[in-house]
């Protein structure tokens, strides 16, 4: 069960460049992604309404996709603009375009209600191309239903066992209950972790600060696109980071996390990890984008082989525990958000 | 579904030669298929009756196939000839066998009630074995059901986008209508392309006429067995081809293409290409093999992905559009046949 | 459907040594193996209470397993004694824990209801660490059925074809109609062949004795936990070995199979096959293994084909001939037992 009236990452715009369709399931529809001539992204459903044929085994002509299997040719906009032996389609071969909108270096499609799709509902991750901040833009595949990745978002003890040699360090760590907040709907977490003996496992090498430090998450999560924000970073203990006073030795990182259902049981994840010191040095950008794609790994490998678990577990019910309060949380506002959705599309039917 | 009561090529001849013990699924049935010492062909059901193992993982004997878990020795006709520890094997040993007939260099058999399986059935495929033509025996496995490969070859639009470098040539092509005959319950398609600038791509190199020239298309589909036998060819424009002169530099050619069923997604597809020129020269039937091999290339990967979406679009209906009135009609014929085998079947029981 | 309450091997107890945990499905649950300080091994549902994390993708920490995802540590009795943000564990935490008995150099489980597992139940095998026997621990997969291995292990007509060039040897054994006698729920199957020519093929070569010899196959096979032991041998022809008399010329063996399900359509099987000669010649024993392991493979490919042929053929019956004496009345004991463990389980629900 997806919420439809929501933005999600399609794509990197990078992926759809020049005569490029990328064929791409989003939500269980199987989606084409392409490029107009002036450079405005399109979405239409990848299947030619005349025989099923995949438009993306087609060709991309001017700012159509053709077929390339009896030839039907389709606008940007869903419409049949060209049927061969005939001069004008006929109504019927129209297909279903999806609102698209480039953000953020990213594609955001809308699979839901047309009406409601108001680009002002994407959420702010400006991070990915303000020139404060610099990040390598990064996917991961999922097999694996996208709640059980907002689950391991919404919870940071797993740090201290997933990420023990990684992204985590001590175990105090997993023993830290977050501040969570609901703001406008959406998930605030807050975890100070004050005067840690080091950085964590995944900076050593690769940055220069020395312990004691105080240490922080602090993220904003949106139930709507499944989208993270997380302000994190470590600055030399005592220095007043947390009462928002950052000194220059400080390491400041915004990460984003972007998760988009493939279908109930596979899913996208787009992932930028940015910083805003050594702006300069990309050798610097790449490593700790390599070092965060190990934690990342980690994160997969435990939670593709969870999935497999729970395809065995029929009505099995999980055991809800002391740190589960954020998951919870998230869970709640989700499936309350899926709910209203479904009641309101019953109520104007 | 599938129509049951008709002759469909199961196999090659060659392909099953000496000891060869030959399994196949045919309309969802497993099928062995053998020689006997007399050099006639059998087919049963490649199962032994006593404990389910294959046959085809048995021994040619004779005139028999001896399963190798437990011994049990069948002969063509089904019956079981030896039940190892009792002197007369017990009736209820005995399988199942398919009339099975040789003939074009193939070996054709009758899935449905044998009463009705008379030879004289056969569509005539005489051009894969006459002295006058020369072919190479063909075969590609399709993951797709063959009523897409039926509509594939009832419409011959996509020559001009799925073969645009190959088999097909100019655009108009996809938007001349064909004449289309119901001759006998079955399809004859006639298409005449007069005075074209040259001849299709997939003969360039391998034959010397120049345009233009007059084109055509002919072909009669036997729904039973879903049969395609196609005269084509190219010869000098204005030299009277439509009018049946063909002069000696006319290019004729027989194209035979069988489809049978595998399962309800599964397809097998023999298919030869023979020509009534250049008759002893092998490396020109070979060269032209090769060529339309790269064509039905291209249609199978067409028709594999559209069988894919088909397989995620559920009850979406496909648009039919103006260049199908040829599919239209074969799909109607076909499905009126297998209405009326089916309520036959329902009558006699 | 299967048997619960019985143990099965679960493991070869080398499989389990040090800080590995073993992850292997057993009549459909997914279990985890592992040992304790002490050296004794446990079974736990591989499943972390949590949030359905492997447990086997964990650490062994003492007695414990800790799950790596958000720290949850298990004793072995499936008591979760870890819980971490929380000083003690809540209750529902807890894990199912399976009994576990390590015997016969084998890890035995029990899936069913704990309050009947007496170790007294489990079959004698002590011939896999009898110092006057030699056998090498081995294993199989099967993509089969567990029953399917079972028929074939009741039946010795397959021996002449199966095993023609292997374990087999004259037709005769085919023919040759087993003594069958039911001795408490479970089954005793006789067989002899007096006066054959020579020694089975697998052992030409490995050995030296001569024909004429007498041949014979004595098995015991526990309904309960799918367990054969078989003695079985050759010796001079005439020097009383039916009447129990086994020369020093004499070649004894003792085979142990243990059929294990994982699930519907696959089974694990470990088996041994044991000399009481040659004891100090290793190459012997492993030459000895080799030969059987040949033969043991001929029967995996047998069941496999058998397997999904089954699977192809809904409800349709197989057809019971003269040989299958003790294959039906394993088939009847092992359903009796079956329906009796369920008529009980709903009698005391």
């Amino acid at each position: 069960m997806f919420m439809r009236n929501s933005w999600y990452v399609a794509a990197w715009a990078n992926e759809v460049e020049g005569d490029v369709l990328l064929s791409r399931k989003i939500l269980g529809d199987q989606v084409v992604l392409f490029r107009q001539q002036n450079g405005i992204a399109a979405a239409l459903i990848d299947r030619c309404s005349h025989r099923f044929a995949p438009l993306s085994m087609g060709r991309r002509e001017g700012d159509c996709i053709r077929c390339m299997y009896h030839g039907l040719v389709f606008a940007a906009d869903g419409k049949c603009v060209e049927e061969p032996g005939r001069p004008r389609p006929s109504p019927q071969t129209s297909i279903r375009s999806y609102p698209l909108v480039e953000r953020y270096k990213q594609l955001w499609i809308w699979m839901g209600d047309v009406a409601l799709a108001d680009p002002a509902l994407i959420p702010d991750c400006h991070w990915q191309d303000d020139p404060a901040w610099r990040s390598i833009p990064a996917y991961i595949h999922y097999n694996a239903d996208y709640r059980l990745i907002m689950d391991n978002q919404l919870d940071f003890s797993h740090l201290s066992f997933v990420h023990e040699g990684t992204l985590g360090g001590s175990k105090r760590i997993a023993e830290t209950k977050p501040k969570v907040e609901v703001i406008d709907g959406n998930l605030r977490l807050t975890r100070w972790y004050l005067n840690e003996p080091e950085i964590a496992p995944y900076l050593k090498g690769v940055v220069n600060l020395q312990g004691p430090i105080d240490r922080w998450h602090i993220y904003d999560w949106s139930i709507a696109g499944n989208v993270l924000n997380m302000d994190s970073g470590s600055a030399p203990a005592g220095t007043g980071a947390p009462q928002g006073h950052r000194v220059a030795e400080a390491l400041q990182f915004h990460a984003t996390q972007c998760t988009t259902p493939e279908d109930e049981t596979h899913s996208h994840f787009f992932w930028t990890y940015a910083h805003n010191f050594n702006l300069e040095d990309g050798a610097f950008t790449r490593a700790l984008a390599d070092r965060i794609q190990i934690g990342f790994d980690e994160d997969r490998r435990t939670i593709e082989a969870q999935q497999k678990v729970v395809n065995m577990s029929g009505n099995d019910k999980m055991a809800y525990i002391y740190v589960d309060a954020a998951l919870t949380q998230g869970r709640r506002l989700l499936e309350a958000r899926i709910a209203a959705e479904q009641s309101a599309a019953c109520g104007s039917a």
